[in-house]
């Protein structure tokens, strides 16, 4: 599959955004393979650092990706007032695990990642994301999610999907089933966050899967963050606490900026936890009114 | 100038944005002429409407126009407590003005637009926005905005500039004696609000802009709204206020979600209003400290 023209990669995809394309001019492709599941590229692009793709789409560039990263940890991470124990689905270019290391309550973190070829690709040419393999708090298991929870139950405080888009490998982790998986690996209180897609594209389906998740959570919310290097320019993801009181756009843990600073986020802050879920008011009467 | 490969447009500026492009899929080219100012195109597109295209850079699409149009009206209407005469510079094909009178304070808007081309093309092609034109409150002149308000002095409550980018006929808009001017044509108190670009893009140039206006304006804002089919997926804009008082984050006129329905905003409302000035954490210091 050569996914790159005259210099140019670009992300067509005509099932999850029909008539629109983003692309990045490639200086060179650094990697290319097809693993057990799926295939990888890594290139180095002009304008946007390397990038990591799978099955022709954009998983993270290393100029962005700090965005998404910080968001899909910290987001959930802050929703948890005690979040000792995590657990992450997905994330094999280790950029999660950086970010879900760093929060001071967090002790112990362990990932599922189904393939291990992204891991080692990922060490090899994106060291700046795969360093969060090299946490003392981290262990990680090659496996499949579903499995791996099937036999831990009650275990976690917070799980985070870090998944590519609902299609291949990862349809399922958009079902309502996987949210019921997810809530019996939680302990009490506990809080989910995963990948969710732009409300500017499939609508429905991210109204369908917070609906899935709110049958086993009784609080859900959608909160966004700017990824220029994603589907119309950002993303969004859903978060689900089993603690009916919880205000998921209130942080329980508040860091000050000072603390944003010394963790070295970039883009988190208390201030931008509660403006990622205030959402336009066309989604915001569709999502929950 | 054919900007059309294989059935897709293709935005591809060196200067404004290396290394990346977004591409819409053609259906059909309405219109293309060459006016005295640019260069003009409509295209109806597979999956965004019709989208007007000046120099080759996406001005609109009818897809997500309404979240560019209400964000640079409401952000600087809601930013002032009575703002009854409004002055839009630029804004040919319409939205703007088509906000603007909504606002039910709003009493008298003049627009000063230096291509007529741009409305005609807008009224044939693009009558969702060109409809802007038909309110009895509106006053259009076909001209030069700085020659408009050289003219003008002390008469504005509120001053919206809908440019292009600051490349080609808008470039003087970015600089800081256009915010002079600004300030001497507005009454006390007045609101200005530009169009400024991403923070993923030229940070230092936005910086520069916000320099420029603060010279002239006890207090500045950046806030940003999401649209799909501009660079990175969003665009921000520069607020200044003549009031040092003024919090621009907090409206100075609040809508309860019920008139925000009435009003017929699908992006807007007062809760977005505050979010949208919420900048990542490393823009904000960047900005601000």
């Amino acid at each position: 599959m050569d996914l790159i023209s005259k210099g140019w990669f670009s992300e067509v995809q005509d099932d999850l955004w029909p008539g629109q394309s983003f692309s990045l001019k490639v200086k060179e492709v650094l990697h290319k393979e097809k693993s057990e599941f799926q295939d990888i590229q890594v290139v180095e692009t002009e304008t946007y650092g390397r990038c990591l793709i799978l099955d022709g789409i954009i998983q993270c560039t290393t100029r962005d990706e700090f965005s998404y990263q910080e968001m899909i940890s910290f987001l959930p991470l802050c929703c948890h007032p005690n979040p000792q124990k995590v657990l992450i689905v997905g994330g094999g270019d280790g950029g999660v695990a950086r970010e879900v290391v760093k929060h001071p309550l967090v002790k112990e973190v362990h990932q599922v990642e189904i393939d291990d070829r992204v891991v080692q690709v990922s060490k090899k040419y994106l060291p700046s994301m795969a360093c969060g393999f090299d946490s003392e708090k981290l262990v990680l298991t090659i496996g499949d999610g579903f499995e791996y929870m099937k036999n831990h139950k009650n275990e976690f405080d917070v799980i985070i999907t870090d998944s590519s888009d609902p299609v291949g490998p990862a349809v399922s982790l958009f079902h309502e089933s996987y949210f019921e998986l997810l809530k019996q690996a939680l302990k009490e209180g506990g809080v989910v966050c995963s990948q969710a897609g732009s409300f500017w594209l499939d609508f429905d389906y991210v109204k369908k899967t917070m609906k899935g998740c709110s049958l086993h959570f009784p609080k859900v919310g959608y909160a966004v963050t700017s990824v220029p290097s994603y589907p119309c320019g950002h993303i969004g993801f859903i978060i689900g606490s089993l603690d009916a009181n919880r205000k998921l756009e209130k942080p329980a843990k508040k860091f000050e900026k000072s603390e944003i600073d010394a963790l070295n986020l970039k883009y988190y802050s208390s201030d931008i936890h509660e403006a990622a879920f205030t959402l336009p008011r066309w989604v915001e009467k569709h999502f929950y009114e």
